[in-house]
């Protein structure tokens, strides 16, 4: 069985999960963190349905016709992030938001650092991240052109 | 100008909003509540991007050629819901559920109850909110037959 | 072969098309159509793509195991709407709104008016037009409470 | 806590799942099936992602704020369908289907049945399956799908 | 608080407009703008919903946590790009297109000629245009690796 | 008429087929592919809508203002691939995979390879394929995909 064994494919698994979350930087004054924030600062917090799609890039295994099981991906994404972060408020609930703003930004750039040490080394890793159907970010953000 | 004055029409008028909640009832014990409501009880909260549908039915205006002006029901909605529960904490920023908890449905009875005074009493008003791409209600629940 | 001989199933079938309009009623003057249509009223029209989902609903064949062919339906909306309004301008290229306002509203009534006489008089039809994906509507607007 | 108790809600929940069948009716004549179901009717099978919504309808539970625990309906439904028919033959290896031709209205029929013995009979049950985007069925028909 | 400082990312703002327009190229002749553009050559022009999405690359700034406030590049799409697109004809009522026929690969690099002076230098700027569902374009085409 | 003759853009045209697999490899023993495939592996076959995306870029045609016709493109995917593949067993009615598992990972390769000698050869191909709204491919890998 032939076909697949040098071809690089990216293959793209989506899941989400539910979280609150106040934008705030305790480094700020409160007036600078309502005034560049806005709404998003308010003190009780407010929470989104964050849409996640991890995208994993290498060769076709010859043998296998997978670039990676994304059942396996799903589950790894599951254990590494969804229990995480799902049903969470990330200012209160994640560690790793303990001393970083959760913007969207940085829950990308921390999302790809949880996955990172569990997909195999030798395939690439981005991250999408849908804060709501208008606010989207991917981290890391360039791709190297083809030519 | 003719052909739509005795026609009944429904329209739908689509928005979102992001809040923070937690599905809790003071009446019952912690155990049951966590029992109940599993990870939707979390004491920090989470949150959601609410996606909410309005419809609205009634006659088409013959000289207008509308049911209702939907700038002015998209106009109605921010400014008796969006303005009041977007980028908000429902359970304490939200006077509406000081006594209801703020279940889907409950909400959706809620959203049904800020936009009924100020959409015209001649005209029908449903309310359809989806709390994740996969949970979703209405209220009320039936469409009744108008003859 | 036998399991469905005398339920009643509802068949949706997705179009669309697109198409240029401007909403103006010429017995209104043109201060009032400024003022009741604002910017909808351009008098070098603005377009959309219009979702069409055609509903049709009726008791299931028994031995075809149908209530309608779905490509039936879609040829049959093919040829009696989308070949008379798709890149089209509804004020000036269709017949139909030579003396009806292209509201939302009344290009669902007029699509409806152009099926019905192509659709099998024993099957209830409904149609649902999104000028918008955040604007919608439906004709008829009532659906049979089933109790 | 009140705010709920006699109101009657629409509760939705999507699932899918994925499947092989052929639209074949072995009562007719091999020349009527293909003139009939066309390339449907290919007699190695093809196959499809089923979009299902089960809509539940009651009253909501004053205590509790929920119609139903839309956690609940979703294991209902990955235990008396999903389990079924995902990443099966329908015509093959479902025995619901031995004599019923896997029609997408006949589907929505065979999952409604599946489904009525596990929802509370105090409770109303419909389904609607999408077979593609732009074929969708639905089972009751008599209220209208709010998509 | 760190955790954003050397990384670059990605952010991306949905946006749509409404227009109506008509693919003609006064170069060639009427029987040419027939034979290659077909039905989006009618005279009378069409018309679709345009999903805009902008994309801005660069470093998450360490203090604020953002690449670009999102609420800001919306504004800055609005005023640009919205405010003189939306609800228009685009041969008729924009400048831009007096000479340039309004193709959707025209309309993105338009679209890209009009934000770029007002999307801070130091930041990349793509943009994607999707004409229907199913037509999209996206300019400038490569994403170019920034090592 | 100017504007677009050295600018490369990338244009997108999304299309779907229905069609039914079973991921198996005849190389390995039947333990290991239960094993590696799971209820992929189900020998009755399975199937899914399969949403296919195919992006071509190049320098816009500054007298016809496209990269490609995308009627065009739309054409001849239907010609090369949707043809061959649609409502088809990729495993038993489609050659190209008699010796290649239908992984998406393949199916996405095979794709590339029907459609590579009839798109113009100085114009990029990618293929994206969605086998399921959670599971996309992407072939070559080494551009993002826009979704």
């Amino acid at each position: 069985m032939t076909g697949s064994n040098a071809q690089r494919v990216a293959v793209y698994r989506h899941e989400h999960f539910n979280a609150a979350h106040r934008i705030h930087n305790p480094a700020l004054s409160d007036a600078d963190n309502v005034r560049i924030y806005g709404k998003c600062n308010n003190p009780n917090y407010h929470g989104h349905n964050y849409e996640l799609t991890v995208r994993v890039c290498g060769s076709v295994d010859p043998q296998i016709g997978y670039v990676m099981d994304l059942g396996v991906l799903s589950a790894t994404i599951k254990q590494y992030v969804l229990d995480r972060l799902d049903h969470k408020n990330l200012n209160l609930d994640v560690p790793e938001f303990a001393d970083v703003n959760p913007t969207a930004e940085n829950i990308a750039i921390v999302v790809h650092g949880l996955l990172r040490p569990h997909v195999p080394a030798n395939l690439d890793l981005h991250v999408v991240l849908g804060e709501t159907p208008r606010n989207i970010v991917q981290y890391p953000a360039d791709i190297v052109h083809h030519a």
